[in-house]
């Protein structure tokens, strides 16, 4: 095909916006986060926008901030549950892809299979599943737990808990279910196969009392980062969300992932590497700055401070003047690198506390640009054309006008350049991210010849 | 209040209905149970019928027919996921009560709360749970274990279960979230309770990460006829599905039941018994009676002989001639009771092994009704007025023709007698059921006296 290379672009909600006091902003919905026309608002604007597809982050508490329940209560706690919400959103849009986290660490594989099987056909095959793994104490606590689980073992976990969930969604084959009211044959029972998966973390017998999603699977997206994130994403991923802050390190995350997925016999063109961006738009570059600034005035100290103690370790930085230096911490036994990082930061830059916490608040480790439409739409380039991502996944700042503002100014830009589509290419979050529909793993082979090249069922070994 | 008592109508939904062979129906959707469309229709059919709910049951396996493939491969053996259906149809609904079956066997009660609490925002407090136990072996292969859960923890589990699912909709007051955009708070933090919950099966500190329901609790559903289920629904249950054939077995039932709730300090008129109805209407009797003799026409030989297996320890009978005796059966581990039950009726009414199938497999043990508009709202009425029922949950044979014909036939007729609405009376699905909201265990009882007769918070212990 000689049509050319376009962007992926996903739009990555939270309640009210991803700044961290956007819930305060004049053109963001301060109850958005348990308002379905909110939602409903957003998600159809996305849809006009021509969007790959909505994400909503999650978790299964309460994130902390700081001690105490005084930055907690300056904060939005409260929102949909994401699967929920999909599924209602589904009725209400018609291309849009739908995709949630849900966590491997506190779920069953059975469960999730289900669920994001009934979403695929509530959909119509525009379901997404972020795999994570659950890394808080304050999701530990909710689950029967006193610490976290750890790290190798949670991914240990993850790998086997993908591997049967693509079981399950492949136990029956796409044309099993034949319904012959005549003859009273529902299913042909040749088509059933029940995967029996007994692993170290998971037995399950199946079969899945849904049929195969429309997508095949419903698309599977990481964001891991650490070593065995990244070969696990590479094994299973079809989408990677990233934090790049600049185009050489975006560069090196990108040929370093397309390498890994190819080690293991995959197509790299059937993964998408979408880092996020946090926009910022102005009609001039000094009016993007000046609503950045607006935002950061909003974030109250005590918000400041408990996101900051969270990052060094849990350090109460109360008793210190907020616009004084930061003082020396003690060692602690948690996320000692990341306080040394902050440390040197605000000695190098010569930072107050205050200044620090503004630093690390606003899109909370993924890439701010700010900017007019067009130097917007520069930088979103620079990046795609250069090796440093296959598409963006786009963080509005507040909601619902952070997504509005890019719809109406930074889309129109993108199409002029034809760098993003005007119209949906196919019926599924799949075709639209020109991702091959996974052969089922059970289908004999000689039966299906065109579609040995797809690439997912090499991923996990038949029983 | 002098308002004449009406029934409460629950539309109790499979797939293609409720008969075993409902799927070959003319007038049944084969694909319905994962056809959105379909239970769209079906929802909103219910609706004009003024139902207070419609209501799924559920299970985390595909139900096993008897031994083999056979009779499973002409059964419905797939279809949505409840809580994704139910947020879907939250949408496309405004009035009807949303309530579907999840067990408290294979889940967690943080998941649980959150997704009711999720689908109570989405529908603005049309949610309602069906607490079950699971007790299949082909749920518990999909778990991790070889066996079901012994009966007694079972109930245990889920009573301590309930307890910690509503201390998580509780732990934030129904004011607490002020949002104050200039201040920059977003709750009250006194408003804030967190139940750090431990007890024997549960840790869970909380709070949740949902303010709490817009119903207070969603309707909280129960069906156990065991001795232990009977006492967990008299604390815990606000409606009470139940299989009675008799009007003297209903009465017996709903006596026992109402002097159960009073014996935990609730008040009787806060629990409404709704038995299960499979109504089959005719113009006239001889027209009923044939509509039923052709579904049951329709049971294949293999899936009735699955079923009755089934129901007599998993004897395989396939080797007898279908229209000879029931032969003689050997002892088995499980089940005894109920196949010598079979036995003896099969003996007594000299029943063929197809005459016996025949006779379980239509309603499952819920009552038949065949009948004209009239004499179908006569029996209903005869249950109401007589102590047998509050109202009733309405299992229609086939979907979506025969619903179809009880919204636009009988209901008219129990309108007429007065015994039904012609208007919903509330917003919520406990409004429209006239049961209290209830009180929040976390609030000074002293700020909302009128609230202290509500009775759900009494049944858990405050940390």
């Amino acid at each position: 095909m000689s049509k050319k290379r376009q962007l992926k672009l996903g739009a990555f909600l939270m309640s009210s916006g991803h700044h961290v006091a956007a819930w305060r902003h004049p053109q963001a919905r301060a109850d958005g986060g348990l308002n379905f026309q909110h939602f409903q608002q957003i998600a159809q604007m996305a849809e006009r926008g021509k969007f790959d597809m909505i994400f909503f982050a999650d978790g299964v508490a309460v994130r902390q901030r700081g001690q105490g329940t005084d930055a907690l209560s300056r904060s939005v706690v409260v929102h949909f549950e994401p699967l929920t919400l999909l599924s209602a959103l589904s009725v209400v849009t018609e291309h849009i892809g739908l995709a949630a986290t849900v966590s491997t660490t506190y779920n069953k594989p059975y469960h999730l299979a289900r669920k994001f099987a009934s979403l695929d056909y509530l959909s119509g095959g525009r379901a997404g599943w972020n795999l994570v793994t659950s890394a808080t104490e304050t999701e530990a606590h909710n689950f029967n737990r006193d610490q976290h689980m750890e790290h190798g073992l949670r991914y240990e976990r993850a790998k086997e808990f993908v591997d049967v969930v693509t079981k399950l969604w492949d136990c029956w084959e796409d044309d099993a279910f034949v319904r012959d009211k005549e003859s009273g044959v529902f299913f042909e029972p040749d088509k059933l196969h029940i995967p029996n998966h007994k692993g170290k973390h998971f037995s399950v017998r199946g079969p899945l009392n849904v049929a195969r999603p429309p997508q095949g699977y419903p698309v599977i997206i990481q964001a891991g980062s650490s070593e065995d994130g990244q070969e696990l994403a590479a094994q299973t991923a079809e989408v990677i969300f990233t934090a790049q802050q600049t185009l050489a390190e975006a560069q090196a995350f990108y040929s370093g992932v397309k390498a890994r997925v190819a080690k293991f016999g995959r197509n790299p063109d059937d993964v998408k590497i979408m880092p996020g961006v946090f926009p910022v738009i102005g009609r001039t570059e000094e009016e993007a700055k000046e609503k950045y600034e607006q935002l950061q005035d909003l974030i109250h100290p005590h918000v400041g401070l408990g996101l900051l103690s969270g990052m060094i370790g849990g350090f109460d930085l109360s008793q210190y003047p907020v616009d004084g230096p930061l003082p020396e911490l003690p060692e602690t036994n948690g996320g000692k690198s990341r306080q040394q990082l902050l440390t040197d930061l605000a000695r190098r830059e010569n930072l107050t506390i205050r200044q620090l916490y503004l630093a690390i608040a606003g899109a909370r480790g993924h890439r701010t640009i700010l900017g007019t439409p067009v130097t917007i739409a520069d930088q979103l380039e620079d990046w795609f054309v250069n090796g440093g991502a296959d598409g963006f996944n786009i963080m509005p700042p507040y909601l619902p006008g952070g997504l509005d503002e890019f719809v109406e100014l930074v889309i129109p830009e993108l199409q002029r350049r034809g760098l993003f589509r005007t119209e949906y290419e196919g019926r599924t979050l799949r075709e639209n991210l020109g991702l091959p529909r996974p052969v089922n793993r059970f289908t004999k082979v000689a039966d299906s010849p065109e579609l040995v090249s797809a690439s997912l069922h090499k991923l996990s070994i038949i029983d």
